[in-house]
């Protein structure tokens, strides 16, 4: 068993390139109920003409089922009442949750050992929910330095001091090879479609999104009765103030809109759940870095934006980590080197609203 | 207990729409010691020019890494020796091996039930391993009538007659969202040199391969010393045939060459390790609809060529499943309703071929 256990070892080792501890594996074992994929989302077009059964390869006729989402659930035996949601960011899949970069345990297996059922998505036109309705040309995109800025790990080629961020150069490697193509133009209402379907097919559970994803997160508890919570990691984009709450221009970045406005009575949708959002470090006063700033104007918004949420009744918290002394966090503070102290945090959250029942 | 087994039950039929029994879920479970998921591959390409982080809009000097693979782990408790890969086919991606279109398991947990460690790839370019480094434009396909007709479900609109598919719409929905496309032009060998690199990470394992994933296995053998065996469900092309050893015609299909041939010494590879070929029923005799007899082609290119890998002193098998009283099988028979009895086959074989350790 022992000789077994070290066998089973090296080859995590060996998949990973990482640091697995002796033993681990052998302590640590998932136990799991059910795990399964199925697509949701059911948009179907039909191309005019009559499909002839010699001709297959005539469009004529013939269908395409597209712009769905897909999505993998895992349920630990014993599993709490409340399912979680993963929902990635803009130009990532569900590799967000999943392994970090340099081979330790994401959120997805974090809290499965927690607990509680995930469902971890891949948005539609991207990653495996890449059939797609609509025409689209991808070109290689040399680009993973801007995202190594605007992701905070540092300035490139320089790391931010104390980031939580391992510097190996495979974790690097693997960081970069997150991201992934859009396979159809950005839509962000069939986003929100394809979550909406799938809360109300898995009936109550708690959204977690990340950059982009949040923005996706605040257009689907809209459409769907069966968000309990909404937590928000470095949400971009999309906060919904009530109309005439803020001034236009508080709400535009860089010239371009950074938050909605609705009506008063569609707001008030998020007064109803509790929802919490936290952002990490290096996150700078002023703007002489663009790359960085539009972060610390997006924190600058959410804490106004829950301020006001808190105003019409609702609960929403923003924790800013190096404010309750946790640095050197980058925009994926879930895959951080610190990541078991962030789901900690979170832990702790869903405890005092109930949510893990 | 009760109440909550059942409230997981309701929860997971919701989720697959689909068959899962009272109970099954509690008896059920899977004990993992690990799973995790990462990308194979060290394609790098970095643009001409000095990046600079005031200008992260710029592409010179920046890289992109691109054409790995995704793999997704899971390891059971006290797993055998040697773990599975699963290689999927043409316009598909991993979900050919995970929940089958009707919701029942797929090969991906039965074989993690049957305590094998599985690999399950999202080949380059396709899935979660979309980022690529060439251009590509993609257009909405409506082909789905003509994979229906091709994978042997039927003639559409109607089924083949005891056709082991399950006939509910919400089956070929599922079916249909299997599809997803190429993110970058079609190139076998970078697929091929992708999953000889898996397996010089993970070590000994056993290759499994259906459609063109068997095509891709033949061109994997060749670049790495760690496949062990060789499963292929209906195999789509590549065969390696020994120099001279039949007519050049005979190695093509609809006038475009529908098998490989080999230097001598190289093809003795194939005589190295066992290798079990796999093809399911409604092949007709002729070829009246060629989107069917195209497997026929291929079925009795298969039995040609294990016959000379084993006049060569190899150990090749053809399962052609109607002639050992299994019907009804599609071109995806790990998936089909009899997916089990399926998975038996294969497991008699591994044990016959001692890879079950």
């Amino acid at each position: 068993m022992k000789k077994n256990g070290i066998l089973l070892l090296l080859r995590i080792q060996l998949i990973t390139g990482c640091n697995h501890q002796p033993g681990q594996l052998e302590e640590n074992q998932l136990i799991l109920a059910a795990q399964g994929s199925f697509m949701v989302g059911r948009k179907v077009l039909t191309r005019p003409g009559t499909f002839e059964p010699g001709n297959n390869f005539e469009p004529d006729g013939q269908t395409l089922h597209g712009d769905h989402a897909y999505v993998f659930y895992q349920q630990p035996a014993q599993a709490r009442t409340y399912p979680l949601v993963f929902a990635h960011g803009y130009g990532q899949f569900s590799k967000t949750w999943k392994t970090t970069p340099d081979g330790r345990e994401g959120f997805q297996n974090i809290f499965l050992r927690r607990g509680f059922t995930t469902y971890v998505v891949d948005q539609p036109r991207r990653g495996r929910a890449g059939r797609s309705t609509e025409a689209i040309t991808i070109t290689p995109a040399f680009d993973e330095q801007l995202w190594f800025n605007r992701f905070r790990v540092g300035i490139w080629p320089e790391y931010f001091e104390g980031v939580q961020f391992d510097r190996s150069p495979e974790t690097l490697n693997q960081y970069y090879r997150q991201i992934t193509p859009n396979t159809c133009p950005f839509d962000i209402k069939l986003y929100a479609d394809a979550y909406a379907a799938l809360f109300d097919q898995i009936r109550p559970a708690i959204y977690i999104g990340h950059s982009q994803g949040g923005n996706v997160g605040w257009r689907t508890l809209v459409k769907t009765k069966n968000i309990k919570a909404i937590v928000s990691y470095e949400p971009g984009g999309g906060l919904p103030f009530p109309e005439g709450a803020v001034t236009s221009d508080a709400l535009t970045l860089n010239g371009r809109p950074e938050a909605d406005q609705l009506p008063v009575e569609e707001f008030m949708e998020f007064t109803k759940i509790p929802i919490i959002i936290y952002f990490g470090d290096n996150l700078p006063e002023t703007g002489e870095r663009p790359e960085l700033f539009e972060w610390t104007v997006r924190l600058r918004l959410a804490k106004q934006w829950a301020d006001i949420v808190n105003q019409y009744g609702g609960d929403a918290t923003v924790v800013h980590l190096p404010e309750i002394g946790i640095h050197g966090n980058t925009h994926f503070p879930f895959s951080d080197l610190n990541n078991i102290e962030i789901a900690d945090l979170l832990t702790a959250w869903l405890k005092d609203k109930k949510l893990d029942k």
